[in-house]
């Protein structure tokens, strides 16, 4: 299968501590990298974690909280310093734009590549960005300001050739691509080869989804049905219920609600308060109610 | 002796390296924390030294290039955070206030604390700030941008009180401050006791100076005459003498050859270019000039 990976590099809140890096992700879809959310000291993390940076083309920023968007004047700086001269594109809701273009005047004068920012109707359900390898859509996440969250799914993969079906009929290499697609084959003889015949069935396409930050939201569950991997803010255990509906945040048992409706394969938690000193009682928590569930970390590489 | 330390927080250059982050230095004198810099990272280095942000009540900025200001937005917000009440002063160039004025309309509303802005005049050598413990001038630095440099001068500590002679002439307690000042002591038969037999001599008054991030500027030796501690750049080592003229910056040569002309007590050299892997090299052609040099590094504590 080809890779598709979600690499954490901060899974902290707002508060700093010594255990978490503020919020940011790297997805790693056949090798091209789309950057979620950038908080304080993701470029070395990244280095940390030996993902270069230009490789990244699209960063997707949840929303205008400075610990999801306090890495990207460093970063912005350091790809202009390596001479960096692809696009790069910066999706977020339109309350991002002043941060962005305030560093973009004052840090990057005489910077040798586009900056494009997309801005996001953090209100809908979209696609907000496709190419040959995945489409992304936006979620609707209720927080405290306009936030979005980022659902990736995968370009379906096309079915394998069975080689030794197109030996036995000597099928020319020019059309393998056509088979892939779904074509038959006839003989010289005439006879009709049927497309089922010539391939292996393709892998499901896979998906991941990241919410956060965000209130708990049931409604969810439709727009994340059947995910594969579901990234959902867990900032409390369930007795700060409260504080976390005050706040705009979620739970471990809310996050592994979402993740139980939705029927998604694997649940991954973060965005941890910097109260919580014992990630493991979230951890209980959630998997209490979906089993197949994670603690973020940072370093962490999941594999979908 | 009264507290006189500086904290290395970070000392690399702009390109992070997994071995150093950006520029940013705490100088703790008499328990009050007089940040310099702030590059990415500073606040949860802060964490890792154990210094605490509430006792930061000024920072001086040197100049308004990334690597020395991009951690102030994550600084600030968990000031915010922590529920701050005392102001903050921040002191630097001109052309840092517009950064400055963008964070905290965008990102600090509703905080709980004032953030007031010092121009400071990068092309003079004026006193910038005092209070009772010390007092800190500009040092105009010759970089790409306008650029200052920082000495703090210890106010000078007073003489100490000889015990004996204050239990010898009966002199009361509340005449200790005077005589601390310089008085004499005239006794109940009219006897004048002269102050020196009443006090063993002050230590000399300490100063530590910050060049950074600045071209060779021979004339600095006047500024920095008999300075306790200089932290001067040396982002190259002398092989890469051109380049370091280009970008305005200094090798380790030329920052020994500033101590030695200034006759400093100790030297460390810091904001080491990506470039150099191999730090002990500048560490060699600094000691050949000055031999009272140190590395900087991360966590590093100098006593002064």
């Amino acid at each position: 299968m080809e890779i598709f990976e979600v690499n954490i590099l901060g899974c902290g809140s707002a508060k700093p501590t010594l255990r978490h890096l503020p919020s940011s992700q790297i997805v790693n879809i056949r090798g091209k990298y789309y950057m979620i959310d950038c908080g304080e000291g993701t470029q070395i993390q990244m280095q940390k974690m030996r993902l270069p940076m230009a490789r990244v083309g699209h960063i997707f920023i949840s929303h205008n909280h400075g610990d999801h968007v306090f890495g990207l004047p460093g970063l912005i700086s350091t790809m202009a310093l390596l001479g960096r001269t692809a696009d790069l594109h910066i999706h977020g809701p339109q309350q991002l734009q002043e941060f962005l273009d305030n560093i973009i005047r004052i840090y990057c004068e005489g910077i040798t590549f586009q900056i494009i920012f997309h801005p996001i109707d953090t209100r809908v359900h979209n696609i907000i960005y496709n190419d040959r390898s995945v489409t992304v859509w936006s979620i609707p996440l209720q927080h405290r300001v306009p936030c979005s969250g980022f659902l990736f799914r995968e370009t379906p993969p096309l079915p394998h050739i069975r080689r030794e079906m197109i030996d036995a009929f000597n099928i020319p290499f020019s059309q393998i691509n056509n088979i892939k697609a779904g074509a038959s084959w006839t003989t010289e003889d005439g006879t009709v080869i049927p497309n089922e015949r010539l391939v292996t069935p393709a892998e499901k396409a896979r998906s991941y989804a990241y919410c956060s930050d965000t209130a708990y939201l049931p409604k969810l569950k439709e727009i994340l049905q059947d995910v594969t991997l579901l990234y959902h803010e867990a900032t409390y255990p369930e007795e700060f219920a409260k504080r976390a509906k005050e706040t705009q945040h979620s739970t471990a048992s809310q996050a592994a609600s979402i993740a139980k409706e939705a029927k998604a394969e694997k649940l991954c938690i973060g965005h941890f308060s910097a109260r919580i000193k014992n990630e493991e009682e979230l951890l209980a928590e959630a998997t209490s109610i979906f089993p197949n569930t994670t603690l973020a970390r940072e370093g962490l590489t999941l594999q979908l």
